[in-house]
């Protein structure tokens, strides 16, 4: 069996509130992580709330990228979804902790999407186009 | 402890090939499955691949809904991540199970972003302001 998603959960206790609620600054920081990640983008979506946080979704050719921040909670949740074997989790998670400044990061990693193969051939990379 | 957010992993194999490879119906799919749901869209970012295939995100003021197509494998991997005890996942992939004919539907719930909290307080609802 070969799996076609990597999902990477990266819980971010006890960061710098005030990195939590600057919404251009958090879509600068994770557009960053996908780069380093090597990952191409294709898309990103974020939005503000009220009283405070942020929510953004980074799409990639490879899948996506997503995180919500809680100041209140001084907690940032963000989910790196990738499929193929070329993604750097841990160069862009490693990024990520230092840019939150989480003094506290929980990281855990599954597979996803199993399907059956032969000869574990490497799965095709896809070619954005549109 | 609470739990802030809830994870869903929808792993829909042997869907209806065809139903994997139109953005545009996809992405309505999408959207209509976090109204069933109950959750408040707030953006959405979708992409064709080449050979084929779609990936997609629906940015919610609850957190984010994610697809990523594999017509060859006539696979899909959705992704719910919601925070709010309000929000029918249930009822929302199932809809999605249908919506991709999908004859083997895997389907898994977790919990992510563990807070201290001292009588279970029902965290606030937040609103959307950009």
């Amino acid at each position: 069996m070969t799996s076609l998603l990597d999902l990477v959960l990266i819980d971010l206790y006890e960061c710098d509130r005030e990195s939590l609620m600057d919404t251009d600054r958090i879509r600068e920081g994770m557009l960053e992580a996908a780069k380093i990640m090597g990952a191409e983008v294709v898309g990103d979506s974020f939005h503000t709330f009220e009283p405070w946080g942020v929510s953004g979704t980074v799409t990639i050719a490879e899948s996506h990228l997503a995180v919500h921040t809680w100041p209140e909670y001084d907690f940032a949740a963000v989910t790196f979804e990738t499929c193929g074997q070329h993604m750097d989790h841990k160069k862009a998670f490693n990024y990520l902790i230092g840019f939150f400044s989480s003094r506290r990061p929980r990281i855990t990693q599954q597979k996803r999407g199993f399907i059956e193969s032969a000869d574990n051939t490497v799965l095709p990379y896809k070619q954005v186009v549109g």
